[in-house]
C-alpha cells in the first residue's frame, strides 16, 4: 500500500456487503484531487451513484454531516477513526516513506535511554520498525496507548498527545510539521526529535517562541473587556459544556461574553464582532497556527483561565480534546 | 421601525411565551455587528442563555442547522420566512428610508404606463406608498403575488422573481444594487428602473454586459470534458434531483460529471477538484456574482443545458429556485 493506493478493494467489498446505491467520498485538502479518480472507479466497479464532500475536512472530527444524511456510507479518507459514527468508514491513507534515513539522524540528537515512540496516523504503521532500529541501537522504546480518541498505539492528534502519557527521558516523533512535536513537548516538558520521513532529516523542536507568542497573546487579553467564546458547529470539535463554563466564569468577574457558535473560524468571519478578544474551544490547532492572521488575540481554553485568574502562568500548556479511557 | 429596530418586544415576548432557556441568534452579514447587543438585551431582559451564529448567512434559505439542533428557538434576522422550520423564528428588518425622492427620479424615466412594482423585504412595506405616488402621477401599478417561496406580494428574492410574472409594460425596483434588478430584466425580456433610496437616484439596469459575459462563459466550457455538478448543503438551496438529472444528462453525452456537495462555494475549494468546469445548483448568484473569482467557468443550470445541446442560446436567462403556488 502506497501514499496513493485508497484500498479500492475494500471500498468495493462494503459497497457490496451492504448493497449500497449511494455513496459519498470525503477527503481532507491534500487528498481532494484523489477524489475524482476515486469516484470514478467506485462507479464503474459499483454501479453506485458518488457523491463528493467539496467542504474542508481537517480530521476524523469533521464529518459531513449534510452529505451523510443522503447517502447509504460515507467514505472518510485519510483520518482514523475516533468514534462509530452511523454509515461512517474511515479509510486510513498510509504512507510507504521509509522511516529509517531520519530515525538514523534521530539517533545521533538522543540523549536519554528511554524513548518515547509517537506518530500521525500515516506512519503508524511503521512505529514496529521504527522500535526495532532504536532497540538495535541501545534504547528502550514506549510506545504509549492513548485515550478513547485515539485509535492506535503512539498515534497523535493536533488535539491530542495522550499517547505521550509515559515515562520516557525523551521523544521521537516520525513525521512532518512542527505542530505535532511541539505539542508533545509542551504537554510533557520533555525533548522532543524530529524524525522526517519527507525530508529525510531530524531535528529538535523548540518551544520556547511558540511558548513567548502565547504569553505575548494572553498578556493582550488581559485588557480586554468583551470576549467572544467560539463554539465549533463540528460535531466532535464541539465542546458546549466547557464553553458555558469559561462564560459564566467570566460573567462572575463582570467580563461581557458572548457564545459564538462557527463551523470555518476564519479571521473575516471573526472580524464581524466587535469585542475585544476571542476563545477558541473548537480545533485547538486554529488559535495558534492561524495566530498570525487573526487581528485580536484568540486564546485556547487554558489561556483564558490565566487571563481569568484561575491559573498560573507557569501552568500554561497545549490545548487538548481529551477522550475517556481506552 | 428603522434599520437598527430589531423589534425586541417580539423577541422577548417569544422567548416568554415559550418559556425558551436557549436562545439561538443568526445575522446576514450586514447585520453581524449588531448581534452583540441583541444576543445582551435578550439576556437581560429574558434571562435566557443566547448563543449567536458566527457562520456565514446568505438569506432565509441558509439556516444554521447545528446551532437550531441546540436551542429551544432561533431567531433568524433580516429575512423574510420562505417556509417554516420548527424552532426558528424570522425578524425582517425593515428600512425606514424614504422612497419618494428615488421614485421621482424613476418616474421621469418611465415610458410605459402598467408598471410592475417590486422590492426586497427591506423595503416591502413602503409598497403601497409607492403605488400611490405613481398613481397620482397617472401610472397604473401591479404588484405581483410570488410564489411559496415569497412571502409578500411584490417582493423579490436574488434567486426568485416569480412576482414579476406580471402584464407590465416595465418594472421599477425599490432598492440597491443591481442583482435582483438584473434578473428581472433578464426574467421578463422588459425595461427595469432601479429607485435606489439610499442613494436617492433611478437608473436604468443594463443587462447586455452580463449576457455577454455569460455567452463567454458557456462558449468556453463547450470545451470541456470534465465537469463538477456543485450541490449545496443549504438546506433551502439543496437541489439534489436537478443535479442528479444533469449528472445522467451529461453521462449519456459521455461528459465527465462528478456531484460535489458543498456548504461555501468559493474559488479556493473549486481549485481542488481538476475537472474543466462547473454547474452550480446552489444560490444562483454564486455564477454571476462571482463570475471574475473563478478560474474555470462555473455555469448555472440552464447554462449546462445550453452546452449539452438541449436548449437554444436565446433561451439563457437567470437561474430561479422556484416553489409551488402559494
Amino acid at each position: 500500500m502506497n501514499g496513493l493506493d485508497f484500498d479500492m478493494g475494500r471500498i468495493t467489498s462494503i459497497i457490496g456487503e451492504r448493497s449500497a446505491k449511494k455513496v459519498g467520498l470525503q477527503f481532507p485538502a491534500g487528498l481532494k484531487r484523489s477524489g475524482l479518480k476515486i469516484a470514478k472507479e467506485t462507479q464503474e466497479r459499483t454501479g453506485a451513484i458518488t457523491y463528493i464532500s467539496g467542504s474542508s475536512c481537517y480530521g476524523a472530527c469533521d464529518v459531513d454531516d449534510v452529505l451523510r444524511a443522503y447517502v447509504d456510507i460515507l467514505f472518510h479518507f485519510g483520518h482514523a477513526e475516533m468514534e462509530p459514527i452511523d454509515k461512517v468508514v474511515f479509510i486510513e491513507v498510509r504512507s510507504n516513506a521509509d522511516i529509517i534515513p531520519a530515525l538514523r539522524q534521530a539517533l545521533k540528537m538522543l540523549k536519554g535511554d528511554s524513548i518515547g515512540l509517537v506518530t500521525t496516523v500515516q506512519h503508524v504503521h511503521k512505529l514496529d520498525e521504527a522500535k526495532d532500529f532504536l532497540t538495535k541501537h541501545g534504547k528502550t522504546c514506549i510506545v504509549g496507548r492513548g485515550d478513547s480518541r485515539i485509535r492506535y498505539n503512539g498515534q497523535v492528534l493536533g488535539c491530542n498527545f495522550s499517547v505521550a502519557c509515559v515515562n520516557a527521558d525523551e521523544f521521537v516523533y516520525i513525521g512532518s510539521g512542527d505542530f505535532h512535536p511541539l505539542g508533545i513537548a509542551l504537554a510533557t516538558g520533555k525533548r522532543v526529535i524530529v524524525a522526517d520521513p519527507t525530508l529525510n532529516e531530524a531535528r529538535e523542536v523548540e518551544p520556547k517562541l511558540i511558548l513567548r507568542q502565547r504569553h505575548a497573546i494572553i498578556a493582550k487579553a488581559l485588557d480586554a473587556k468583551s470576549f467572544g467564546i467560539i463554539v465549533s458547529t463540528k460535531r466532535l470539535q464541539m465542546r458546549l459544556g466547557m464553553a458555558e463554563k469559561l462564560c459564566q466564569k467570566a460573567q462572575k468577574r463582570d467580563i461581557d461574553t458572548h457564545m459564538i457558535f462557527m463551523d470555518e473560524v476564519k479571521p473575516e468571519m471573526l472580524a464581524q464582532f466587535k469585542v475585544d478578544a476571542f476563545v477558541s474551544t473548537a480545533c485547538p490547532r486554529i488559535a495558534i497556527d492561524d495566530v498570525a492572521l487573526f487581528k485580536k488575540p484568540v486564546l485556547t481554553p487554558i489561556e483564558f483561565e490565566i487571563v481569568l485568574g484561575e491559573r498560573d502562568w507557569s501552568e500554561i500548556k497545549f490545548d487538548e480534546i481529551l477522550g475517556g479511557t481506552r
